[in-house]
């Protein structure tokens, strides 16, 4: 990786063979710090270094409205979003807890907001408004967005990240607010996958069994409304809330920014699942945070193949599980560049 | 609980559906923060305060030597328990790492280390002397210690236990070091739950097929010899190391000192599981931070019935699980601190 500061003739010439030789003489039994060491390697083998660093971690939770919020998909009222994000702005949700308690710089994004927000709050930066629309239109007889409104998300993303870059962040996590998101994102895995809404499905903030059921009666005939789509992007605009395409398309930017990408739960992974189907290598930066209790989300992570880092039972969102891995991921890198090996410390290795 | 900085008249009376009507009206879905809601749901029980607080966080790693060890039950020579207390006092090992990281104290222990350190690491306050022996005995054909060395074990341990009281700890997790205690670990589960060697042994620091056959028929003869016991305090000393044992008193007084008792991994719950058959109660204050990828920790955690923090695949011991485990725990109590309520952010509820 290159760095300014070590001049040329110091640098690495970065082998994954010498990487994995400094994670296993490290002063423990071999491979005893399990998913730590892989952690370590992904991280290493990403930024293309025996010695990484996590710089300046950031969390982007983007937020957006949904039509199909409207046909009683989700327990909550739509206005929820709009005071979610002022919960966010006064710093009493749980993902302001959580990255103030893990040292995570915090970012909200608009992305489409049914409400406008007062200016003040960007102009303090507690706020970036990248707002598209006030919110989608439902998705049950017509498209979320238009095309236009798709490349708009693209553009107004690749601004946010390239703040990040100039922030010298090499670290970020995603994560959303927006009522009606599980079942935009039940869309997405149902399409990407060719599945089954059933099997895509869920319960969303915690709906009861006659609102869930209605949940999948629209979300199928959306399917049929719609018939068979392959093409990521007219998935992601035919679906896809305005923070969801905000946050594909900031994963996209992230990867080309060779930054580690920390996916939360069920909403995060279904917009990943698009991202990926764009960009395949992206899995080389992706850290699956953590497994959520949203039906649905253990049926993408397996098909990806993929372990999450935790699993607590939690189905909030905002970035939630990004945040609360966050300290693994953290310990994993120091695991690495602070522990004694075998030699330096004089301990015996195994017979 | 008692706090001498608040006036009688404004004591909290400690009402359980109190604690937990303020974990449901913080603004998320009813139950969404899925484990974390859990964790403070039990501490705050256990502290009988709706506003709970973590104080000086401190883990206790308690370090001896087995006599079994000689036996050829690890692939690692018995040296290896004082190098690595060398790599603890020098700042290498992965505990100090993860402590260091997750701002938790550190205090190491000689419990009973085969070699005697030098004085200054004493006077430094790096290292707490509480040796009982060079190691016990191996109980293959004797029992590890004599009834006597247990009790200076007890007595001992109070003495540890009692300056973290004067340090206003009130959580505290325990880790272990000595080559051959996960050989002393099957035999306190094998007794406690009356099981077969096989369903409670594992390889340890990662021993092969030879060797792990040769462990398991070298505990079953210790079986044999010593015959049926059902009193955990005789299991203790027949069976126990001295770490093992300290650790054992420590947990019964941290316990009586209504202290937040993290669990590591295989050895520590093997250690509790005989601290919980003497003080059943205990179990109000144990959180079982990690699964061990120690064969047979998985069945002790399912005979009793409890969900360990993380599943990270280690089998290092050390207290690491505690270590990583705790800034979740820490997060937990944050959560219910610092997030705000529904009513206070003036989010709509659910329909």
């Amino acid at each position: 990786m290159y760095d300014e500061n070590v001049p040329m003739s110091e640098m690495e010439i970065f082998d994954e063979k010498l990487l994995q030789q400094r994670i296993d003489t490290k002063t423990k039994p071999l491979g005893s710090l399990g998913v730590l060491e892989k952690i370590a390697f992904q991280i290493g083998s990403a930024h293309c270094t025996s010695y990484p660093v996590l710089r300046n971690p950031i969390i982007i939770v983007f937020a957006g409205d949904h039509g199909i919020a409207n046909e009683g998909v989700s327990a909550y009222p739509q206005e929820v979003t709009a005071q979610m994000v002022f919960n966010f702005l006064n710093g009493g949700a749980a993902i302001n807890v959580f990255c103030k308690q893990n040292n995570i710089d915090l970012e909200i994004v608009d992305a489409g907001v049914n409400y406008d927000f007062d200016r003040k709050y960007e102009e303090t930066e507690a706020l970036t408004v990248t707002k598209i629309g006030h919110g989608t239109k439902s998705f049950l007889n017509d498209t979320a967005m238009t095309y236009q409104q798709l490349q708009s998300c693209f553009i107004e993303s690749r601004n946010i990240m390239m703040r990040a870059v100039r922030q010298r962040r090499n670290i970020v996590g995603f994560g959303e607010m927006g009522i009606g998101n599980t079942s935009a994102a039940t869309m997405l895995m149902s399409y990407i996958y060719d599945l089954p809404i059933e099997q895509c499905v869920g319960r969303g903030t915690g709906l009861n069994d006659a609102q869930f059921e209605n949940k999948i009666k629209i979300l199928n005939q959306a399917k049929q409304f719609h018939g068979p789509i392959t093409d990521p992007y007219v998935i992601l605009h035919t679906f896809g809330g305005f923070e969801m395409v905000q946050m594909c398309a900031a994963m996209l930017e992230a990867y080309n920014q060779n930054m580690i990408i920390m996916i939360d739960g069920f909403i995060c992974s279904a917009v990943y699942l698009v991202a990926q189907a764009i960009e395949p290598r992206m899995k080389d930066n992706a850290i699956f945070c953590h497994l959520s209790d949203e039906h649905g989300h253990q049926n993408l992570l397996n098909f990806l193949g993929v372990e999450p880092i935790l699993k607590l039972n939690m189905r909030l969102g905002e970035g939630s599980g990004c945040a609360l891995a966050y300290p693994i991921i953290k310990n994993a890198i120091s695991f690495l560049s602070d522990m004694a090996s075998f030699e330096s410390a004089g301990v015996s290795e195994a017979n």
